[in-house]
């Protein structure tokens, strides 16, 4: 619990939320800004961390059947799971929250995917400075 | 394994990869092309799925841990933890993948987000309507 953390607040029932699910270590409640009418939920785990690297494994293993649960009812054929780290990155909250937002022609996340073409060469250092740092 | 599927003849080493990680379930690597030079990582699920509501529990619990574990590495303060389902949702193979992104002020995901803002009873609507659903 982070006193001054709008999402804490929500976890605890300190701020009234739609709440959809929870488990011991997560909880799942709507966007009150959503970018689609068919439901866009909000997953976040219990423990409070601003990054997605910072969440102990047991959380982030609870998060994803939740995820997927909710998903399956709202998502239909065509949805966005999407979690943002940092303000570059379009984090607004600094609590880790996963973004489900079901996608239809007209509603839903825009993407811009300015897609690179790199030579195998420049892949396999790449990969290799991360193994690298990785320690594996 | 999906006969048909690039995804899982890259976890087969049927077509080759730059692997990053790899557990009993999941298997990281670069996107070969990737919308930023910092290491723009796949992380997938050794089941063979579309949708990510499809994916056993024990392979989507294992996912995210090691998706943490290359996020510190190759995202530094700003990255984003993307996955696409459908086509109108962007999705590009049809093998559960989860896209991690470091964020620059000049590279990685573009994002418009066209939110709105429904009134609370319309939130309670939808969110019971979801729970309805879910049979919780």
């Amino acid at each position: 619990m982070n006193a001054s953390c709008i999402f804490c607040k929500i976890i605890k029932g300190i701020i009234p939320s739609h709440k959809i699910l929870e488990t011991d270590l997560t909880y799942a409640f709507l966007d009150i800004n959503p970018i689609t009418r068919l439901g866009h939920v909000l997953v976040i785990p219990k423990h409070h961390a601003q990054y997605m690297h910072q969440v102990p494994d047991n959380h982030l293993a609870d998060l994803l059947p939740v995820a997927k649960k909710i998903a399956a009812i709202v998502g239909g054929e065509n949805y966005n799971v999407l979690q943002n780290n940092g303000r570059l990155a379009h984090q607004a909250v600094d609590h880790v929250h996963f973004h489900i937002i079901p996608k239809t022609q007209s509603e839903g996340l825009g993407i811009h995917w300015p897609s690179q073409s790199p030579s195998q060469d420049e892949l396999a250092l790449l990969a290799k400075s991360i193994k690298d740092k990785l320690d594996v």
